[in-house]
């Protein structure tokens, strides 16, 4: 696996994601960025139904989406997400989609997270999954 | 309370639920369907939340709804969820939905549903939740 | 192509189609036969990108839905969809859900559909797509 | 209508808005930005319906929500939004939203819109809506 070029994910818009405009309604990208992410972390070996089966769960803090260029039914986005900050208990993934049907972006995004205990406590990752710190700085150090 | 005569559940249709026919995408009434059941049972005093507080999850066994005529964003829809079946086990109910911006029926449903504990086990409403139990049994008898 | 042994669709579990019963809630079957029913009009030559671009398009008369045995995060399901009634008008697809983690189907559905124009005006499929008549013709022939 | 304190828009947790972390999944929150954004236009008589069909249409930008504490079914939700930047072309809407459950924001966020017409194309606001554009700027000027 290199770090640096990580395997886009694929997402085929569906009929029910467009709206009255004949476009993709805003918020699946939201979730577009949630599939991506998802996959990534599985990529890297931490599936996410095994985090939780763990105890682990991990919210969103905060998104952004910055829409560039329209897409709609069965078009195919290239979704690549890529961390870019990490301190031991957040971190912050940035991603890119490009629309295969005319190899344009048309959105970036970045999504916070933190990881807490079913009680919705946050725990440092550092301390509780030290082979997932390992990973995360990896790909941090690999950034420069 | 006119047991016979429920209140309809008003839901106007948002900018999200339609799709790039112009219309409220078919997959949207199954869930206004759930939100006139939620809202029914609140209104004969066993609100959701309570319920599954209590334990009890109420799956939902099958799902049937004739679209009748199309609906678009912001038509207000009032839904009529009518108790018609009940075993002890399994219950039954009916949906209408008139679309207010015409008055016409837009469409109509059935959907089948029973109640288990937390682990997916079926249980017995008519054992475990007597008052629930008398509340359907008082439904039923008002159809005849 | 085999018409009596359609290459099932796959589909895999997202996050956010959990609810908080932690299983797939259930008005997301209703999307994934969509889904399954627009990769077989693809496979089969009729794109439904391709149908809108020509004028018509295909509401959804009714649709319904039985839930065996629940789904969740991450499940890969293989739906089978399958033509099962064609009038020249009207058209019946079924379908069959096979969870991938058990092999075991989750659930089984049938959407009733017809053809429109854009003004939402009932189309003849026999009068005006002689091609998709004569290739729904060759399913409903080999049922038998 | 006092321009400096706009009515909230009060939205109710949807089931199938929850995920299986028990609490409202992240992408609703976009969805209810959107509720509320449409619900303040018709408040100030540009109801979003009629900004369509005089061949307007009103794309997000970006969009940016930060979850402060979680929701979950059946909590009702105070949104209120409020235009904060207005360029003649472009505005800005900044969002509250208060779980009225614990009267404690739960989420806070931004969404940059424009308006083009039906091809797409970025048009004036200023130019070819001066009514809007003359209630936009009594918006900007009530904030200082």
């Amino acid at each position: 696996m290199n770090s640096t070029n990580p395997t886009p994910y694929l997402h085929n818009v569906k009929y029910y994601e467009t709206d009255k405009m004949k476009i993709t309604h805003h918020s699946n990208y939201i979730r577009w960025m949630e599939e991506a992410r998802i996959a990534w972390l599985e990529a890297i070996g931490f599936g996410y139904d095994k985090l939780e089966a763990s105890g682990v769960i991990s919210p969103v803090i905060s998104v952004n989406c910055q829409y560039l260029r329209s897409t709609t039914f069965n078009d195919n986005i290239a979704i690549t997400a890529r961390l870019v900050k990490y301190t031991g208990v957040k971190f912050t993934i940035e991603y890119e989609m490009v629309n295969l049907s005319d190899n344009q972006v048309c959105a970036i995004g970045v999504t916070q997270h933190c990881f807490t205990n079913e009680a919705g406590r946050p725990i440092s990752i550092k301390k509780n999954h030290p082979d997932l710190n390992a990973v995360f700085n990896d790909f941090i150090a690999a950034l420069s």
